[in-house]
């Protein structure tokens, strides 16, 4: 039986929202809402104590990380497979995931609680906030969530971020000029991976950095990826954000 | 052919020496002498553009950083596996690979870059300096460099890093309580990337956290991955560095 614990379907639960769907595998949805902190519940933190989604739970065993989820899929349901049997081409996989997971993820993030999180923080009462606060596990999530809720990211560090989210979409740009998807001319899950924290919202949230004009093969890449029947299934899934705040996920920038 | 491009058996030259060795590979060193800066010298940069070691060659292949590298050598040469035929533990070898890339690699590396690159950085005439940052490709790397010849990392910045070198050690202790290494019962990549990045200097750089008293598994889980032979011939291997400042790989602290 396999159990998937995920919320909207964009950055770290689309990524493995994605495989399940695209390898047709039958797995249970459970949505964990958070707008309303149910990551932070006794409950959840009894699944997983870092208090964190996606989580998958395959016959009792619980695996947490998209990155590592999406390995283990492979490795248990090879069928359909989105991991290269060739190993360079598996190689380059890894490299591009570890550089999503290492250089990108965090940096589009950041603009994300910037421009996003940061509303529904300042939109808590002090005391709302401070038992919220109480209950995440990890102090580098409430650090985050104090630096949103106070003066925010400084501008040094959101032109840090964006150089670094500048210098990824030149990289995916000048790769896809060279390879159908990133680490080879098939669909693997480094396409999945920048995809989910990059890709889907690259034009909206950094016009300046990706445009039809001037990164034709990232975004060529981002219709490639979107019409995966996968890709189409996981974004039909629930969206309960706000759609005003929807930075990652819809509309907003 | 197989060739290794490495620095001294410590940290991620180490993470690539002890599984090359471990699973009895033959291999052509060579050593990358980051006293001289070899490593942005063009001939290198032409191999890794990005300026660090190691670097594996296949073949021609190329494949950079530690953990791709270790994982395309499972995928290479399954013989003498260091990567768990049990897909749960396989899992779970990665689960700490992340953690440990992620979470206490750039921890420990920042306490060896304030006690031990800084007095190299301080030691260069300024003319020099700023010839040899010139030729560093990555920014993150320039920059380190540029704090420790400066006023180095913060008293807050190293408290920090210290906070999460003391969470890994007791995650680490915790599990080596429940199985004889960090993934399963046998010995892994995640053993390796464990020992080279944290074990094999915890108890001389952070004797306030790691001692025979205070967390016994995991000090007898270092003596015990020493003991292994790929270990053992990986340590053997040479250490140019001033033994003065062999704070990751002597006896300095």
């Amino acid at each position: 039986m396999l159990k998937l614990y995920h919320a909207e379907p964009v950055a770290n639960s689309m990524k493995v929202l994605i495989p399940l769907h695209e390898k047709g595998l039958d797995f249970e949805s459970v949505y964990v809402d958070l707008h309303k902190f149910e990551q932070h519940e006794p409950w959840f933190l009894d699944i997983n104590p870092e208090g964190q989604v996606p989580v998958l739970d395959h016959n009792g065993f619980i695996v947490t990380h998209s990155t590592i989820i999406n390995e283990y899929l492979e490795d248990t349901f090879p069928e359909n497979p989105l991991r290269p049997g060739d190993i360079h081409e598996r190689a380059r996989m890894r490299y591009w995931n570890k550089f999503i997971d290492e250089h990108v993820m965090n940096h589009v993030s950041m603009h994300g609680w910037h421009r996003m999180v940061r509303r529904v923080a300042q939109a808590l009462d002090k005391d709302e906030f401070e038992k919220m606060l109480e209950r995440i596990p990890l102090k580098e999530q409430r650090d985050k969530w104090r630096t949103v809720a106070g003066s925010s990211f400084t501008e040094e560090q959101l032109a840090e971020a964006t150089r670094k989210v500048s210098i990824a979409i030149d990289m995916f740009e000048k790769q896809l000029g060279q390879t159908k998807y990133l680490a080879c001319n098939s669909f693997t899950l480094a396409d999945i991976n920048a995809y989910s924290h990059c890709g889907m919202m690259a034009e909206r949230m950094f016009p300046e950095l990706a445009s039809r004009d001037k990164t034709p093969n990232f975004l060529a890449w981002v219709d490639r990826v979107r019409r995966h029947p996968g890709v189409q299934k996981a974004l039909a899934g629930p969206d309960h954000t706000n759609p005003a705040l929807r930075t990652f996920s819809g509309e907003a920038t």
